[in-house]
């Protein structure tokens, strides 16, 4: 049997919303392999329609409750939710990740909800170009909201939060001394402000903080000014949930702006271009490494780097011209 | 005045130490104009003889005390020290931030060491390849020693942590119990472990856990297994300050180790080896923007993926066939 009838079969079935088929196709293209440009070939036209969430913040703030928390809001109301959660098993992202994995296990059972961890390296091509194939391929499979949630820290991440239609940044009271130093990044990323644990010590203090921080930003003529929306979400405190209504409630105020201001247009070529940019760079780069194979000559320009006989750029120049010609 | 000469006497003035060049360099790099081959080309042979040592662990652990504090045992022992601080500014990294700056600008009387902050965004081809740039700049300046402190998440993060001769791994008490899912990420990033804030509770279990950890490691035949340091190192707090000496004697043992098995020699080629790549997929990006430029084609070929009509993977296919051509 070909290979490519076993794609083509497979996007089949990812279409027909097979998990199966998901997880096959989801492994082949972090792989990063020759077949996952077949794969992304057959998917991306299937793609583009859903509504993406981005949820970010440092570790501990409470994402994974929260993300918990609107999947079952958006399940109540008839939605199927993709949910890609990035980063769960850095070395360094401290304690949650664990009871992350078995919170939301609990829509395991559940056909309308599909969850996908991604750690946070190891990817050919790199974290964000792996996720965007990623977040394809759940929309393939005919999920109508895609979460991505973040631990907002890296290059990488900020790019993949940068391709949410929604971002929303959850902060705790305990980080209310720095909003200063946030503001730059607040007005940037965050279309809805999340002060979660708003019923812990210091929340009234940093939701004055935060809102000088914003009425500021609005005295700038802002067409969207996030709204801050206070949560208490602890994990297995079901009985204590709180502004998970109002928290919905705002998202779909800010689809609503997406929609009636073409915003949105503005948001899914940019996120286009993105991943564009990024499969451009690694097939040049495979050119390049094809020209150069088994020739022994990258070990010599690196010496001859190390050796401080030459520099990268001249290197980089001397190859360029040697393998390629730009057509005129 | 020609450009060129402008750099030209930049660069002389920075190879005898000059700290306003060395500020006006670096901002050249970091805005990753044409104008930044110029100065990499002329500050490249003058680098590699720094000892590069990486500090790396999450938020709220105690990085940038450590850092000061290998920073007064380094200029004790008569070492000039360069120290890049990546992320500082980022909107989630928590509270540490202003105390940071202000800690390490008690040494900007001493002209022996250089401290360069950067964001962990906004620089064009990335933030590992302005921190390499940023790195060699400060060895060109004749910094013995280059301090990286890192806040160890996202992949650009760990990249550059790689290029360290010699990386500290921060931790503190409260993590012992994510010990088990963090045996991979210790055993690949870490060569010294530091166990920050021991007179904490719970010092004792994280103590253990890490040994057992890395005793299974021993067994494996490593020939070097990370020594497990604790230390006590508060902000402002200088009498309680414990542990350093011991740090500063473990590096000392790595330091020896590279250098008796050649394992240094490895690590500074895969330097090199990363610097390359990334250089070489910046240029061969402008190679096909200039291509594409003043066409429109790139807003032709988005909107197209964007409406379904085409997939990112075809469209670049198209591109390379149409602008570059390999020589035979």
């Amino acid at each position: 049997m070909k290979k490519s009838i076993d794609i083509d079969d497979m996007v089949q079935r990812l279409l027909a919303g097979d998990r199966r088929a998901a997880a096959r196709l989801i492994t082949l293209v972090e792989d990063g392999m020759e077949k996952s440009h077949e794969v992304m070939k057959r998917v991306y036209p299937h793609t583009g329609q859903a509504m993406i969430l981005g949820i970010t913040g440092s570790g501990g703030v409470g994402k994974s409750t929260l993300t918990d928390q609107l999947i079952h809001k958006l399940r109540k109301q008839g939605k199927t939710v993709g949910v890609v959660v990035v980063d769960p098993s850095s070395p360094f992202s401290g304690g949650a990740f664990l009871g992350d994995r078995i919170r939301l296990q609990s829509h395991s059972q559940d056909d309308g909800v599909y969850v996908r961890s991604m750690a946070s390296r190891g990817y050919l091509g790199g974290l964000s170009r792996s996720t965007y194939d990623v977040i394809r391929i759940i929309e393939a499979m005919g999920m109508e909201v895609i979460i991505v949630e973040t631990l907002g820290a890296g290059q990488d991440e900020v790019d993949v939060i940068h391709i949410a239609h929604t971002c929303l940044l959850v902060l705790t009271p305990g980080m209310g001394d720095d909003i200063q130093a946030m503001k730059a990044g607040i007005m940037e990323i965050a279309d809805i402000i999340v002060l979660n644990k708003a019923d812990l010590q210091g929340a009234n203090t940093s939701l004055r903080h935060l809102q000088s921080t914003l009425s500021v930003a609005s005295l700038k003529g802002k067409e969207w000014i996030p709204p801050i929306i206070q949560t208490v979400s602890v994990a297995s405190k079901a009985e204590n949930i709180q502004g998970i209504d109002e928290l919905t409630a705002a998202i779909a105020r800010h689809h609503e702006y997406l929609q009636k201001t073409k915003v949105i247009d503005q948001i899914k070529f940019e996120r286009v271009e993105q991943e564009l940019g990024l499969i451009f760079k690694d097939e040049l780069q495979k050119l390049i490494f094809k020209g150069l194979k088994g020739t022994g000559k990258k070990k010599k320009y690196i010496n001859s780097i190390i050796e401080a006989r030459a520099d990268p750029y001249s290197v980089v120049e001397e190859v360029l011209n040697t393998y390629l010609v730009p057509r005129q």
